[in-house]
């Protein structure tokens, strides 16, 4: 399955700003990104990133500096969309759209994802805050809108187009890493590059208040 | 599968108290617990409730008012526990424990949670922050630590006494309702009484800001 995977250069993980300073937050979305990329081609998908500007990494990259919104519908525009030679019983292959920054993916959360997406026709792993962190889509006419709890909207857009849906229950996948709290996620369950980023920077999980937050030496 | 809830009767969901008074939310409260109470059953187990306080309910109820963690370990002492008619080759029943306050809680989320702990010694569903949200366990030597990143701690003990560990990845089970974001993840997700009682009080989600908050009529 082809796994879509956008990845903005352009002031990334902003929300980070407080922790991370920028040349910092670059080096982790990165190392995010290559966390998300190797579990996708770990969990048999081939990974294709959709940057906003060229990036060097060994895997197909397809550069479009749209807002997210856009340059996904364009993908799925591509990969779905009727053309001359789909008729239109023929369903087409589905295609997954993952975010760059669920850094704790494994392999076994995404394999459960690309298997409710062979089953349903639009299969979504909502994030925190009812947001779309990851998806696979088969229907001709599905297309997203990345705006406000779109979790929401998605399945309301499968619904209005005949689309069978399936949420897809991911705590790993739910966690897209924008704001310090989630850094103590990946200090916990990451065993990647983005943990070994943070560790390396100095960043050690703190449970002293209660609750469990992250420190830097 | 016996099914142990935790319900505390004593100032219930007190980081709630700056969205919903102590009356709203020993009635939220109440209502969390009959979700999961619900979905429970509905998963094929047997549920239990562990209370500090007598409770009105109509399933069997323990009432123990020490802290959490004791209590919990004394009703794994009683269940898991070496006693003169298991010999030490003869496996316990596994036994699980959920708290009341997950109330994204599903019939499909609990059944992954008991299938993985028929398979292992312990499965734990880890929560945000790091916490111990559910957990099956049929090792006699397993005891809990509720304090802190308790899931780093469980996994931990774990290993110290030999048990097989699983960690169970669900959104719906990670997330307990201690705050007031977390009333937007019922009402997006939630089917039940929480979502209803949250809705007849008022609620609704705002996604005005960006991010999904909940506000109040």
């Amino acid at each position: 399955m082809e796994v879509i995977v956008p990845f903005s250069t352009d002031r990334p993980k902003s929300r980070l700003s407080d922790a991370l300073s920028p040349d910092e937050r670059a080096g982790f979305a990165r190392a995010m990104l290559d966390d998300v990329l190797d579990a996708v081609s770990a969990a048999g998908g081939e990974p294709r990133v959709l940057a906003t500007d060229p990036v060097d990494v060994d895997r197909p990259v397809t550069v479009d500096d749209r807002p997210l919104t856009d340059a996904v519908n364009a993908a799925l525009d591509a990969r779905l969309g009727h053309d001359d030679e789909t008729g239109p019983d023929e369903a087409p292959e589905p295609v997954a759209v993952v975010m760059a920054d669920l850094a704790l993916a494994t392999p076994a959360a995404l394999g459960r994802l690309f298997a409710a997406g062979r089953e349903a026709d639009v299969a979504v792993v909502p994030g925190r805050g009812g947001g779309t962190n990851a998806f696979v889509a088969s229907h001709p006419d599905f297309r997203v809108d990345y705006h406000g709890a779109s979790y929401l909207d998605h399945r309301e857009i499968a619904a209005e187009i005949g689309a069978a849906f399936a949420a897809v229950d991911s705590q790993r996948l739910g966690t897209d890493v924008d704001e310090p709290v989630d850094l103590a996620e990946v200090l916990i369950h990451g065993e990647g590059r983005s943990a070994a980023w943070l560790r390396e920077a100095g960043f050690a999980l703190d449970a002293s208040e209660g609750r469990v937050t992250v420190v830097r030496e």
